[in-house]
């Protein structure tokens, strides 16, 4: 390891494929805190942050505290995890550098767990080794014993030259040499990084740190959830200040209770959740295995499960199962977001056999609505009451039930009292 | 103040704008009475009661009970409240007077508070002032000093005379005077009896007492959850006689319960909230600044908010907030009562962010329906399931959903188990 | 009696008047058990059982277990009562008979006090006359004392020759002479077992045993439910192996708890309730009156009231009344069966004013969907969210709601926080 010792933070990309949330994955919130924040503590051996943003969001880069000094560079446009590495090479040139992709969730621990390899190695490269439980869209490591030969990138179940996936970190010994390839590599596809690394594996020996514990990789929507689980994970019990929780609330497991919530009577939160500041849990609610954010309410008689949950976002009387709200949505008593084909069948494209609604900022749902599973509503869109909403929504819609009933004249009459229907209950 | 004194109760009055609640809104019934009751105790002073009623409801006036000898005395059309008050000519001659307007609704103990000041003023008229929170259409007094000068109706936002809004009831010293003032005014708009009073005012002495405390005045249908919020505001905590309150019921706040209430388990009454005789509150509630009438069955898993029930409804699984229910009211499992549009704007001319459904008596409600905010049902309408009603009824409505599905040979078949999702929970 | 007193228990005969319940009627199961096997603990004067069946069921026939030596015969087509009994011939032949109806339920006791009849009595055959509390369309008891004349088959209401209706089973001294009878009746109704009965009654004694007990015959799917009110009223509270009733879990009444079963926090269990095997009571629950299969789960704030539930059922949110779900049965969240007309009027040709739904095996119902009183679902039909269905589905039907909204450019926005409402609460 040379003197100076870089992380560098990809955290730039405006991704499209995030819709209906917004664009940069790596500010989306979890715990109060943005994304990019979870690598868990910054080892001693670090001595520079180099942050590379797009443009729109650098200033929230530069406003977060980081615990070393950090800088904050701009990649001008999506170009790729090449090009963004590439833009920070001011600060990279003469040192060591761990290349960190901020949307990739691990364990705690395992920046703490690359930076010990690559201080006791004296290999040119460390790269950590993820063993996937099943085959995964990434770059397979070809090995030969622990020593990496090359990365291949999505090769297809069934042709994974081993386990292994090239996740989360990388670390480069010589960072000079990792920027010089970058330079020189050329690639029709998004591999440039991938492929300028497999050309240096040629020439200098880069080792794997296995890791078999919890990943996920932040891309599209639903990918909310497996970060969630990811860190819910390692959730631990907390109760904040000025908390009030009422007579029969059942917790059971770790729930982390943020300062100023209050829980209502007859509700069971089961952990692990989280609840943010000041929100209120309402009476007769039931949560499991959820985030949920700052200043929400959830109401009455509300059904919250496996989901994450933004600030300010209010219910009453629900079912949210599976689903991704980024804050700021409201729906009205009675409105579902279905999280089940009625086949039980895979919710297209996602892998899910259960998964409900992604909705963004902004957004109203009327009483009795039905949202279908894997529906993507965009931002500032509002949803009448008692609409069975069958299709994605663009940003700043608005969906209301034409009036399908009939209106004639009543001939029968109520009868005054149901007293007879007393008896039989 | 002479020897006679008659308070002259203003009962009269068939309002087309109370529609879709019954006609005459003096006998509305709060608490199981009806509102012309609630002036509060009957000062001693008083030694006869006049209560002007149209025709049709001139029985129901003779039939309740006063403390004092009363007469009923009828108006045969609704012609103004200085017709009214001439109406009542005969039994007022001679004597002093106070003119009541029975659909306004003060705290208890503002009539006592005006017999005191009649007592006690040399003055030839007592009018109470109400400083008023915001513009309220009502009559401004135009003072100097204590001294009302002339009563303004409706000057308009910013135009006031002064805060205070003549409400309630009018002390006058000599009813002679009045009676021969209110048969010489004429006007084009309904204020003759308010310009009578201003005239009088040029040459004889009227004084204010002034009144801070909660008001409400009883026009339109949604004011029915104004008179029951200043009436909630005086409601003591009360249990009657065979009332059973199964295992964890939590009562918050004043809670009166009438005789032979029962309350299932699990549910929450956050008070002020009044309950009536022989109601059934089910499993799961919660009810919260509300009043119930008697003989209701709210059934498992309601949410009632700020709203008035009457006598006899039936719901099941519903939510209905800052709602009127005349009484005879039924709403099928998982009916909602809209509260609140998807902007938060104003519920159309009613001054209004929160308002549900006004309903008349004998309507039934099918399951799932959803009623928009601020519509009013006629009496006796029938609505049926799944209806998500967008338009107010008249009485008498049936409303059912068209059918809108298609039905084709299904493909798939169910698996016979999903116990693979037991786990996941 | 003759030394051979063989049960023939008429198990034949694939009802389409109980469609979509599966075919065969004594094999519908209640409490884990097929319903042929109530009639009680076998008295011991019974020597034979001969079941009759059809081709299709004889096998799961042959697979229960009997106390008694037990024999199948086949009855190869639906060709009524008299005939079923000459498919026995040859193992009644020699002895005493005793015909039990094995879709007539009474309650426990009435299979052994007809024996004991049997064994005290010198008449040629037994009859238990049921006291009808009203009207039944059944064979009415022609009587001189205590001797059966004729039966009267549907006389009409008013022309009842007595109160006694035939039902549940007949004891016959000398089956021979019955077989001979039957084999010589002709009619052209289905009544040729009451015929024959009637001419032997002529020229013998027939006595009557009389019952003013429960009583129930399985002809039509909503006759499941007073099947089941009939064995519901014999239940006794029991808690199986590895039971998990968690906090404030309300048992009142008659409750069965089979093996494994678990129920959470918050519900209500008001017996007489059956819950088989390893079923999961979610939280916030009500459950009344009602039979549970094995393996359900009722998922959180499910009310099921009056109704049977078969096996591996899944609820969610939902409201089930006076219902009948065989088996394997999913409702989505806020899915409701409606079980009374919105006029309290009888559904159509059941004579009930409370009924639900009734729904074959292996349906899907999505959320929010509304199912209306009296309605036949067959089996393997899908029904979408949202729909509000007003018709029966033949087996094997996709019903899904057309998209009934409108998509515009939405021209306002939500506020950011709402918070606004937070203390109006």
């Amino acid at each position: 390891m040379k003197k100076n010792l870089t992380l560098v933070v990809l955290a730039a990309g405006i991704g499209k494929r995030f819709w209906p949330l917004s664009a940069n994955k790596t500010l989306f919130p979890f715990f109060g805190k943005p994304l990019f924040r979870f690598p868990g503590q910054i080892p001693g051996q670090i001595t520079n942050i180099v942050i590379v943003s797009d443009l729109e969001n650098a200033d929230r880069f530069r406003e977060t505290e980081t615990p070393v000094a950090k800088k904050v560079v701009i990649q001008p446009e999506a170009a790729g995890m090449a090009d963004a590495v590439l833009c920070a090479k001011n600060e990279l040139s003469g040192g060591s550098a761990i290349i960190l992709i901020a949307d990739d969730v691990a364990q705690t621990g395992l920046l703490e767990q690359l930076v010990a390899k690559a201080a006791s190695t004296n290999a040119s490269g460390v790269l950590i080794g993820w063993k996937t439980p099943a085959y995964f869209p990434g770059g397979y490591l070809r090995l030969a014993g622990n020593r990496v030969m090359s990365i291949e990138e999505k090769p297809g179940a069934g042709n994974e030259p081993s386990p292994f996936v090239n996740i989360f970190a990388q670390y480069i010994e010589d960072a000079d040499l990792l920027l010089a390839q970058l330079s020189r590599t050329r690639s029709a596809a998004d591999d440039v990084y991938e492929k300028a690394l497999s050309v240096l594996m040629k020439t200098h020996e880069f080792v794997m740190l296995p890791y078999d514990g919890r990943f996920a990789s932040l891309k599209y929507p639903w990918h909310v959830l497996d970060v969630m689980d990811v860190l819910l994970g390692e959730l631990k019990s907390y109760k904040g200040k000025d908390v009030v929780i009422k007579d029969n609330v059942i917790l059971e497991g770790p729930v982390y209770i943020d300062d100023g919530v209050k829980i209502f009577e007859n509700t069971k939160i089961t952990g692990p959740c989280y609840i943010g500041k000041n929100t209120i849990i309402g009476n007769n609610n039931i949560i499991r295995h959820s985030h949920i954010g700052a200043g929400c309410v959830t109401g009455f008689n509300t059904d919250i499960a496996r989901s994450y949950i933004g600030d300010n976002c209010w219910f009453h009387g629900n079912y949210i199962g599976d689903s991704v709200l980024e804050g700021n949505v409201s729906m009205g008593s009675g409105a579902r977001l279905a999280n089940l084909r009625l086949d039980d069948g895979e919710i297209k494209g996602t892998g899910r056999n259960k998964l409900g609604a992604m909705i963004g900022t902004g957004v109203r749902i009327g009483v009795n609505a039905s949202i279908m599973p894997g529906l993507k509503i965009g931002k500032d869109s509002f949803i009448g009451s008692g609409v069975v909403l069958a299709q994605d929504l663009p940003d700043n819609s608005f969906c209301t039930a034409k009036p399908v009933y009939e209106i004639t004249k009543n001939k029968k009459t109520a009868s005054g009292s149901r007293d007879k229907f007393k008896q039989k209950i």
